[in-house]
């Protein structure tokens, strides 16, 4: 067989009989006691194998993400889709591609947050200070704190607990920890009704503590989600909708736009 | 808050302060031992957390399938994706879009065959042998059976023999197993070049031996090949290609169209 | 420059300073008086110019289908996915994905009716009844007739004119319109509550009577309805909306699954 | 019925038995001699019906881009989709998804430009100089000039054209026009191989001529494209092939990442 050096890639290594990813022949992977999903998707993005702790904080995180109901654009995309006739496929695409910058980019843009701040030789509290300012004159909020209805996040909890533990064994170092923590004292102070940390917040520690890079950061949210997007399709193909539109057939869009007129 | 019966679920009860999956707060499904990805699968689909070695089993078909190189449509499509300028969420949902009936598909449609062979009241020998007959009466082949150039799939041992040990012990009873390797007995009868099980073959076997029905098994296959998406897409993305199209640029398509002519 | 067979085309022949399609030059068909959208989409998918009146008629129908409004779900889901931090154009891909069997898929399905009536030697009262019987005895309702809640679709009447006007000026044969007008006779017998032709059913007489397969009326179907999924999206990305759910965030979707219980 | 405030729309007014566009009734639009597809691009997203000579000179451009052939990752994927047993909705939608700022996105980008040049009270040679050399000081190309293999794109001469007509007629101002044959002559000052004006360069021209936002630009080149998706889907959909992977089956992607390992 040919080699097509316009697909050259550095992942996968298959030819006739062979899959090996990262150089790790792929029935040794499905064989390992030691390789499940995460180890998977750290091998796949990473090119090397996690230690077992670090697999298991990243899959916290994982669960963490899986589904927020059908409120979510996402959720509610992929049970509508299920309704026009599509497979589940194209019902969990539609679900992807809206975890945008907004619904889902959260995480990636605190992930390239916490570099800014470490970089910053100021000492730690001055450095976030600094940030959340920029931010501010932005008119922009600090990515991965606040929820639309959460007045806590049930997340955060056990989230920040994983990554203490974690550092408290050396698994991780704790330094993103350190700033997210100090970014949520920060835009609490001298506030009645406190914003804490959101689900993108917590698991941006995480990811940031594990080495990813910001853009991976969203692509593990995306895998965690196609979970849910997967749970809700199927729920809703059980129903007998067709053609299932935002709300109940019953309610109409209002009108705001010009009155009637005839085609000249 | 009100409620909506429009979007009503059985999946997830959502409210401010709570996120429940099922019934099982999200906090403390983040922190428990035993909760990873595969289990968290399990649950949103089906409606119970599976046992530990359930859990296990089903990880193995999903670490398997994560994927096959950027030859396989879905893996070049993401890459490609990411050098027209779009956030790596539409690179991985133009991927899933594309795992339809034919490129995924082949597993969902042999553990509907499964189960007719396993409705079949004749010996399990007899009914194999209808179905294949069946098959080939209507021009098909038999799905998940065969590879366009592995000649063996490196991925058919190490699930079989899974799934054998998890009969061994109890976990599955092991009837779609059988039911798969009659298929493969009958189907290389008098064959001089062996069509082996495939992944979408070996992979069906552990999800219908654990009780998915055959659209889950598209959705499962779909979560796997996902990773491969981000791995791939991330990859592309480092490249500096822009608008990568399937040949290098010096190669134009071969046009096989009317000659040049005047628009009248 | 090389030529590729594996990607071989007769729609289009490109090389370095030529670009044409089914060998008109792209400037002569910019340039033409008489060349219009309608009239690129016949060659593209064709491979012949449409004539004018032929073009003309075909125009009407992608007219009459560009919007149903925010609560048919390929604009709701434009809408959504704008409000989410993504591209337009992933926002009309959206859009595009869902029209799917059920939603833009009834045309396609009465094309093929229309094939099965024509081909049938009965006369055509007894063809169309026998068809429609054999829908029923399945448990599927005629495609192309009746609305969820327009008891007159107001697209029929000049759709279904201009089909009259075009068959007396001799464009086209008139059978489809025929049959589709004998089946809406039949299906509405003895009826208090009347079964109108809807978009659908008109669309199709004219995409059937104009020569095009089935698969392309659906094709046709998403070229019009992109114009409302282009128009709402860039509507929904002029609101300060972020994450649009399907309804205002003060609703929560009813949980109706298990009740809380511990992780064991 | 209800209406719903969550859906508000300024575009279609749909009640029983009523559909009207920016208050104009469907069936007028439908019936009318002077409305095609172009008019209802412009009616949708700009609120009012343009003047024929307006929607010609609109459609002259939504002609020029529908395809460029299978090397075109729009048009690769909505193939490489359509083998992988999808609808023709979802390969659409492929194709459509990666649009993106790169694949499509010059001409939008451009729009920005002429705006930043027509808002600089220099005059125009000195404010296009300003431009062009803020645009390399940030390592950026001139968006919509320039191309990977035409040497003069067969494009640009007929739409210049058209938009010279157009102006010498009243339709546009030509404001436009003169800002990018300004930076064609800027950037190709001094060099033995010409940069011409590319299809996004051209289009962009029209556009924003017509009065067109930049985001809008991106929507009429998807539409315009989106007849060449469907035209190769539809094509490839008559191909025998399954799975259809970038290059020929024979060849398989150069593999540069680690020798073969055991996993530990």
């Amino acid at each position: 067989m040919n080699r097509s050096n316009w697909w050259k890639t550095s992942i996968s290594d298959i030819s006739p009989g062979i899959i090996r990813y990262h150089g790790y022949p792929v029935e040794q992977l499905i064989s390992s006691e030691h390789v499940g999903m995460a180890s998977m998707i750290w091998l796949m993005t990473r090119g090397e194998l996690p230690t077992v702790p670090q697999a298991r904080l990243l899959e916290r995180a994982l669960v963490a993400g899986v589904d927020h109901g059908p409120q979510a654009p996402s959720i509610a995309i992929a049970r509508m889709a299920m309704t026009c006739g599509v497979g589940i496929n194209s019902a969990m695409a539609s679900a992807t591609n809206v975890l945008g910058d907004v619904h889902g980019g959260a995480g990636q843009e605190l992930m390239e947050i916490f570099r800014t701040i470490l970089d910053d030789p100021r000492p730690l509290s001055e450095a976030v200070e600094a940030e959340i300012k920029r931010l501010r004159s932005d008119n922009r909020y600090v990515p991965g704190f606040g929820h639309r209805f959460h007045p806590v996040d049930p997340r955060r909890a056990p989230l920040v607990a994983a990554v203490e533990t974690a550092r408290d064994v050396g698994v991780v170092e704790g330094r993103h920890l350190e700033v997210a923590l100090e970014i949520e004292r920060q835009i609490n102070l001298n506030r009645d009704r406190p914003i804490p940390m959101n689900i993108d917040g917590a698991t941006a520690i995480i990811y940031a503590e594990l080495g990813f890079e910001p853009v991976l950061g969203r692509g593990l949210f995306i895998l965690s989600r196609s979970v849910g997007a997967l749970a809700h399709a199927w729920e809703e193909s059980q129903s007998s909708q067709r053609n299932k539109g935002p709300e109940h057939r019953s309610i109409l869009p209002t009108y705001t736009g010009s009155p009637e007129r005839a085609v000249p």
